[in-house]
């Protein structure tokens, strides 16, 4: 019995109009976004920090990232695309992980030009920005240490986040892909999208652009791909229905005193040995 | 910032007169558990293993299980009882698992009387009892391991599983006992309750008892107090809840080709915030 | 900067007479053994479970193991070749093994017929063999599980190491050989060599041998080569110089009250610096 | 069987005049540090980065170097000392490196106060110190998030490594005190002891001092603590011994064409029986 084939972040953007990436962390999540027909998951520091209570501030180690990647993508076909944050440290760090995450498998991955350690986007304050220069040199460095054609690094830019405009992210991105970066990123926390298409009316499209409507979910991917976008990432959706479902469960058995009352509205038992590969595993191997 | 301050699974059992322990495969389930008002958490080779979408089938090692048991202990003030399977082997595996359980502040373990490699209890056929004797000299070789009086070993037969008659089941969990199991747990796939019960009312009370009520879930937690258990665990309600939100929410982003919908029936922002400590961390150490 | 060009062992195997392996336990002694010439290395269980303090009884688990073979091959241009022991459980046990080392870059790994938990070669007695069906079937469900052609699946028996008949042993390979086998590898701790002669004598070359020249290491190359063997592993004598060269360091630091009188017959820092790559680092990254 | 009876770092300190600690960089090292009579060990970057052939550059993560000091202090009674680098980060990062640490047993830690990433103290050029206002802030933070009254913090300071003077490493020194420094490591790279001895020679004594002379190896432990150290660090001999072990022995064995020349040099594999235990495991758990 064989891991499952695999594609390449690469392959499946040449092959899609518009990649619809889910933000998972772990394999389930992984194996339930490929079964509802996303194109690839993102996994996320926000996401893997999350799952371990820890703050999205750089406390995890790429270690840590490597290992949530890595194990979402042996269980998976889609790639994923791996958020490493800013690196993890310097133009070396860079190398480093590249080298570590290419061996372990992962087609893909995106660098922010906040510097190490970083703070989640969305929490308020305390971002500061490299240098431009020195964070194309990150780029150029991860490129210089790929080991395959294949692989595909996504730099993003925290221009926004950190109060810069529209025309300052342009000309970070337009520097990023100067030095190799295979497709941009652009970031927001603005409640409404109109930055993100401020600078989609910009790009000049010399590599793809990646968004993250987080704060502008209203946007349909239709007109998202008719904005300029080639890939969108919907990162912390399945995270937070997650953190609901739980609550609601786990309240209701205490207030309950029982779960019989959960039964008809949560998978069974049978789901769940399906998503384990139980049939394939002990007709393939005892 | 100190981190939290644990409590072992012994002392919550002698403050109360039921335990009550959810299911949960990460330190994010743990910690929403904990809030719910859960005494405990169970950390399972089922939600492990779901979590990798892999079979329950010993398929993951003792370092996998004892990463997660420790990472969602790291996070609570609630003592986590890790599932252990067969103890990974023989008594020698089983002494190495004590240490490396009991130095990564893990307060109970729990120990199966299945052969290894083992198979999941509701998967159809394919279970193998160990010897009595052989059984309760790994108990024995567990208890001999601990280095701290608190820590708590949970003898668990499938002889039920492994259509044994409840005298067969009590013969060994008296055995058990006797090797020096602190309790002892009595497990069924009927889809009633009455085996167990039978169980309980043959039970000589020398040690206290844990049940599962994962086929028989419509029994009250009082009237299972009544009926002689000490600790009750919902071991997969919330795995099972957490597949049913993803395949609800992926599905739910395709269809509506945006996320808006979602927006008012998941957590925010601001809640992962708070779950990942935010506030604690960037106040107490930036 | 890019991580090092690997070859496999099969290719290696193509280009020698004789392949000459030296076992290691970390990247730093692959290093040495690659500067020194050696083809491969093998990562023995004996070493990784010597380097923990731990008795070479299967109380490390495949994770562990696995990161020791993983972490050596990332630092080397050689291929490693991973002793896996009894492949760490059944046949299903085999097949998650063999997908976790060939995603980790790992080349070749040899399956012993042990039982598991199984106990070092060279500790008397408390060794047992599976049925040699039974580890036929293993060594199938290895070569069914490999995702590349190039993967390279060693079956060793134990068969004289339990004391059984050269005859016996010859079956048993042959068996393996049949179920899909890439070599076999003939163990045996009697203090010279003829068991070994023996069962060469008696082999049809179906697959290639593979010898561990522990106990009767007065045995040159050359005449190895010419007796049949394509492959053999000087597997220990690294790790006990380690010990020996640490003992008399240790034992000096404290006897002279100073270090300066190891000056002269110890490596320098620079040379440190040297195997660690430092120049090839800062002048590529920096 | 339960595990070695560890002691901690600070009731070794109370107990000798001058503490003496190995360098180590596996449980194997530092179990022969601990037979040969030295008081505790040292897990250094250094060491911990050789061993996996990468420069010692902050490349690893503190997960790794996490991985190094717990795995050898579960072998051992005598204490490890962990050199944690400049903290992997901010005060947050070190926060939750205290945290690691103590919940792993490591009862010691040293931190640095060059810029993360570092680089080694011998390499030539590209050391950056920390405002000492900054590193301060550091030792107050480890300090605030131990969990236990006999956990340790070194402050070192690399001003002398980055060409500052004396009066200024003491005037660092002093600061890292007042912030609740234990004891503070003062390094130099010069190959005479002057410095070291001027730095001691203007230290008032209120914590204790630390050093390791690597490149002033000619300076007798009874004149070390009568200059007024109080803890002092072997910190690499072990690692240039078995580096020089390794190459002769694995030159040895390809030039003779075998390996019985070296039997009469190495250790035995019944030495290896003894480090690893067997009889204690063998004899108290099967």
């Amino acid at each position: 019995m064989r891991r499952p084939r695999r594609r390449t972040f690469r392959s499946v953007l040449q092959d899609r109009d518009l990649v619809r990436v889910a933000g998972v962390h772990d394999a389930l999540g992984g194996m339930l976004a490929q079964r509802a027909g996303f194109d690839a998951v993102w996994t996320s520091s926000f996401g893997a920090s999350a799952a371990r209570c820890l703050p999205d501030a750089s406390l995890l180690t790429m270690t840590d990232y490597l290992q949530v990647a890595a194990g979402v993508q042996s269980a998976l076909e889609v790639p994923v695309v791996a958020d490493c944050d800013s690196g993890y440290g310097n133009a070396l760090n860079v190398t480093r992980m590249v080298h570590e995450y290419e061996a372990a498998g992962v087609s893909a991955v995106c660098l922010e030009d906040q510097i190490f350690p970083k703070l989640n986007s969305f929490a308020g304050g305390g971002h500061t920005l490299l240098p431009t220069a020195d964070f194309a040199a990150k780029i150029a460095a991860a490129k210089a240490a790929q080991d395959c054609e294949e692989f595909f690094v996504i730099a993003r830019t925290e221009a926004l986040i950190c109060g810069l405009s529209v025309a300052a992210a342009l000309e970070r991105c337009h520097a990023y892909a100067d030095s190799g970066a295979d497709a941009v990123l652009i970031h927001s926390k603005r409640p409404t999208r109109e930055q993100v298409e401020d600078f989609l009316a910009g790009w000049d499209g010399r590599v793809p652009v990646v968004i993250v409507p987080t704060t502008y979910p209203a946007w349909h991917a239709d007109d998202i791909r008719k904005a300029g976008v080639s890939v969108v990432i919907y990162a912390n959706q399945g995270l937070r229905a997650t953190i609901t479902a739980l609550e609601d469960t786990f309240r209701s058995v205490l207030e309950h005193g029982e779960s019989s009352q959960l039964e008809d509205d949560i998978a069974s038992i049978a789901d769940v040995f399906s998503l384990q590969g139980l049939d394939t595993w002990t007709g393939g191997g005892r």
